[in-house]
């Protein structure tokens, strides 16, 4: 007789919640501080407890990004939730901390050629970029999330080894994150390569200090996610209403969508702690204001129900 | 150290194409004979050995399929592939077989609301209705598959207990089906209880008479198949660009899209048979023929940088 194998799944998941941040910089059209600030202040709401408010980098490259002071300054904190930003280099953790910041992320590649053509420099330097941030961030005690992109595929090499994730990862724990994000930047992936990856990644990382960061461009996430989870990936990066798309396939997914994620944990029994309705209130919202559908099922299958 | 464990799944899958009937029955504007005759063309062209062509039913309750007969006498038959066909009644069998079909399916619900409203008489009716069918089919050689609808939630009754989904199937392949096909109508699976419907239904039916058919509604059907192919599923019913949508959730998905399933299979290193690459431009192609977006997250991915 077939026996259930999803016995080892996580009691509990963080979901953080990057849509304010990872899904807006790729909108076109500027959106407004306030719609912005209020996203986040809905978000709140919904019971994320991690929201990625926003990104301290130069207006030049993410223009979208470039009221992230005004953002940071007109949150409102709720207690318990945490609003880390991105932050590239010793400037932007700067004027992050003068901001309000208390959380910051770093964002390196295990592609080379990524690294090279998205943050212009090699992985190794990257790295070393990242050392004078760690040890201002240290002694501003500001806690310090690390990215790895393209740990399931990059689109200019195709396939990346599971050992080279594993390195990066390794020096960013290493180097003082308390947390490593592993993203599939261009959604490749698939179950088992998902868990090939975090089986090298966690012979050098713990693997409870690990989070996926799934792109649902394949449609693959959710399927990828329950592949990691039963590995006991218990913390997920995603985006509201999927914001943000594909830039590297026009008209494509990009993040997985929050509610998409929130429904099947529902479904597993894992606690979020999110409250999915209105979660689903707040995607379609957001996807007014911006003026573009919504890349979440779930949301379009209850919205369907209760609007 | 955490370990892998999907080494449990089938090496290879027989997908169900049921586009031309399942998906293109929702569809309101009259799809033309020619477009459906081209449609499973197609897909025989890109591999799928099974391709479910149309429905014999009552033109009245199904304005879409009442061309049927010429689809039937219309398609090249390819070697190696079948196409079956769905027929609730003897009327529809008949018909069926005067039109050549070797294979047919009948439809039942595991589902007493769902059953009365979608079929208009009990589960203990439609399957008192399906032995004449069963003893014709076989007096003529003709291969039946048996489906079960809303093995995982009814529109109307919400949950469905697991044990009632096996009554029926049970039901059906006692009768005479060579095969079971659960469906998960409404989409509202996930895979903790998808695991246990089919731990209950393979108490009664052996899990290689099994088919899961799954929606993509809110986004699990692919965590939904791979957490059944863990039990042993290896067949699998999908829609070539999710055609079909959800009757029951206006703007919602219906089918989950071959494509999507066929890259997840890829991944795994599952042979389904099927070039994707052709069922893209297949799933391209009827999606401009019928007007609407593809609901498949692959496909929009693939055609991005193929077209």
């Amino acid at each position: 007789m077939p026996r259930r194998t999803l016995g080892t799944l996580p009691n509990k998941v963080k979901i953080v919640e990057v849509g304010p941040r990872d899904g807006l910089q790729n909108e076109k059209a500027m959106v407004s501080t306030a719609t912005k600030i209020e996203l986040i202040r809905r978000l709140g709401e919904a019971g994320l407890s991690v929201i990625e408010a926003t990104a301290f980098v130069s207006p030049k490259w993410v223009p979208q990004m470039g009221d992230a002071s005004d953002v940071m300054t007109g949150i409102e904190r709720r207690d318990g939730v945490s609003y880390p930003v991105l932050t590239p280099n010793i400037k932007g953790l700067e004027a992050a901390i003068a901001a309000g910041a208390t959380e910051v992320a770093i964002f390196g590649s295990a592609s080379e050629s990524f690294s090279q053509k998205n943050i212009n420099c090699s992985i190794e330097d990257s790295l070393k970029r990242f050392r004078p941030v760690m040890t201002s961030a240290r002694k501003n005690n500001i806690a310090v999330r690390g990215y790895v992109s393209c740990v399931l595929g990059c689109p200019y090499e195709g396939d990346i080894a599971p050992d080279k994730v594993a390195r990066v990862a390794r020096e960013l724990f290493e180097m003082g994150c308390y947390e490593v994000s592993l993203g599939d930047t261009i959604g490749t992936g698939t179950p088992i390569k998902a868990q090939n990856m975090i089986a090298a990644v966690s012979e050098h990382v713990p693997v409870e200090k690990l989070a996926a960061h799934f792109h649902d461009t394949y449609g693959q996430a959710l399927a990828n996610l329950l592949a990691v989870m039963q590995m006991g990936i218990a913390t997920i990066d995603s985006s509201v209403a999927g914001l943000g798309g594909c830039p590297y396939a026009q008209g494509a997914s990009g993040n997985v969508a929050t509610e998409d994620v929130v429904y099947m944990l529902n479904g597993l029994g894992i606690d979020s702690g999110v409250n999915l309705e209105k979660l689903v209130e707040t995607g379609h919202w957001i996807c007014s204001r911006v003026g573009r559908p919504s890349a979440s099922k779930a949301q379009l299958a209850i919205a369907a129900h209760m609007m």
